[in-house]
């Protein structure tokens, strides 16, 4: 990260920040928390930039995900998490659809005001140890039973790191419930446009005016450059480093990790 | 299926069956034959026409697959048998390929002579069960972690049709390992064109003198017409009338069932 060429960062109001492999790394312990993050939180605040934490979370909701951040030293709160679930709710909710739940049994409440009798949809999370053969049956017997599936996926990432390996994330699931079904997944989480969108105006800045930093070269730097931000690739989380070639997504700037990331924006104030 | 227009049916000189959804439907407890199914296959064997079973069954041995078939009232042996495991064999030898097998635990002694030490591809089979979060994650992770992923699936099934309801096939599972890892699976098995070769070639029949007789529009009735093959497809397993509806295969007739296709077959001769 040379910090010639960071010029475009003088303009810059909020920041829109990933949390698995941005803040900490998750697994079955907790998770541990990437070296400089915490600090590099509370340097945000102190330095009057705005901040909101855009994440693609879909096991925990965003209370019990802020006490485990609050845990492991980071100064967040609950106003300050943009997550999928509540935004699948309120497209639930103006669509009239009663949901099939495949996610993550901590996820369940964020649904609890939502009407889940005699279901006319799926929705999809990161199930983790809940995609066992007979709930992907059951998902998709109800899917292709439908005159019109409708499947809504709580994102779309194809893995993250924990702390004991490489996960298969919701994308590959939602890959496997299009194909059985021959239907087309709704989006919901990065790298939705809607998501972003929803992000931004929680954040209170325009996209100009913000960055996202993330460690996924497609749902973080990708879907945040086509809403118009600038978007940076840590190299935490699952970085890799054939990243760099991605054919499609070229990210603003590549950073070693959050800590350099805040450190080089502060220095263009 | 009225008989008009079944004209080319009169050089026929085998015919190459599915079996799960043509024969009998599958399922837990051993399955059930489809009505006249059984006295079907001993009246082709009967005609003099050859016959071959084209199937792309991973749950079991070739053995044990005939020794249920046969308990089930068919007339037929492991060299009838065209499956995907064996040319599975085969292609792991020619390209000195070592694997790790996601596959259901009766399908393992068809890999008995492979060696399976330090694995180089995954190997892709109906696993069922076997298809759990932590099982799918293990070949995730030694894909991901290879240089060049080499991911042979057996078949591309989307799901079948078993007692109990419809199952989701190794298709499915197959999407979600290739859209984790951005690689493109290697199918050994029905559609492949190789497969059919090497069914018609068991058959000792040529294309053109041969007729596949199956309940999957894609699998059994497009890949053998890509094979240069006649194709009917049954109204029977895994049939949905919106089959009929097909944007790209068309089956040479429909028939209600195989004693029907071999009904009319026969009346050609």
């Amino acid at each position: 990260a040379a910090m010639a060429g960071w010029g475009w960062a003088r303009a810059v109001r909020g920041l829109l920040l990933d949390v698995s492999g941005v803040l900490y790394d998750s697994g079955a312990d907790g998770g541990v928390p990437i070296a400089g993050s915490a600090e590099a939180v509370r340097r945000i605040k102190a330095s009057g930039l705005k901040l909101q934490l855009c994440t693609n979370e879909t096991q925990a909701t965003r209370e019990d995900f802020v006490r485990k951040l609050r845990a492991l030293g980071f100064d967040v709160s609950v106003a300050e998490v943009t997550a999928p679930a509540p935004a699948a709710c309120r497209l639930l909710k103006e669509r009239g659809l009663r949901p099939h739940l495949l996610v993550h049994d901590d996820l369940v409440p964020e649904f609890a005001e939502i009407d889940k009798t005699n279901p006319n949809c799926v929705v999809l999370g990161d199930a983790a140890e809940n995609f066992t053969y007979a709930n992907l049956n059951e998902a998709f017997r109800l899917l292709i039973g439908m005159e019109k599936p409708v499947l809504i996926s709580l994102g779309k990432g194809r893995y993250y790191k924990e702390t004991d390996g490489l996960k298969l994330d919701v994308g590959a699931y939602m890959k496997a419930l299009e194909y059985a079904c021959d239907v087309q997944a709704e989006v919901v989480g990065k790298p939705a446009k809607r998501f972003f969108e929803s992000a931004l105006a929680e954040l209170g800045v325009p996209a100009e005016q913000a960055i996202m930093i993330g460690d996924d070269i497609e749902n973080d730097v990708g879907g945040a450059q086509q809403c118009g931000m600038r978007a940076l690739q840590v190299r935490t989380g699952k970085y890799r480093p054939s990243d760099e070639n991605h054919p499609e997504v070229k990210p603003d700037a590549y950073v070693n990790n959050l800590a350099e990331a805040v450190d080089i924006i502060l220095q263009q104030l």
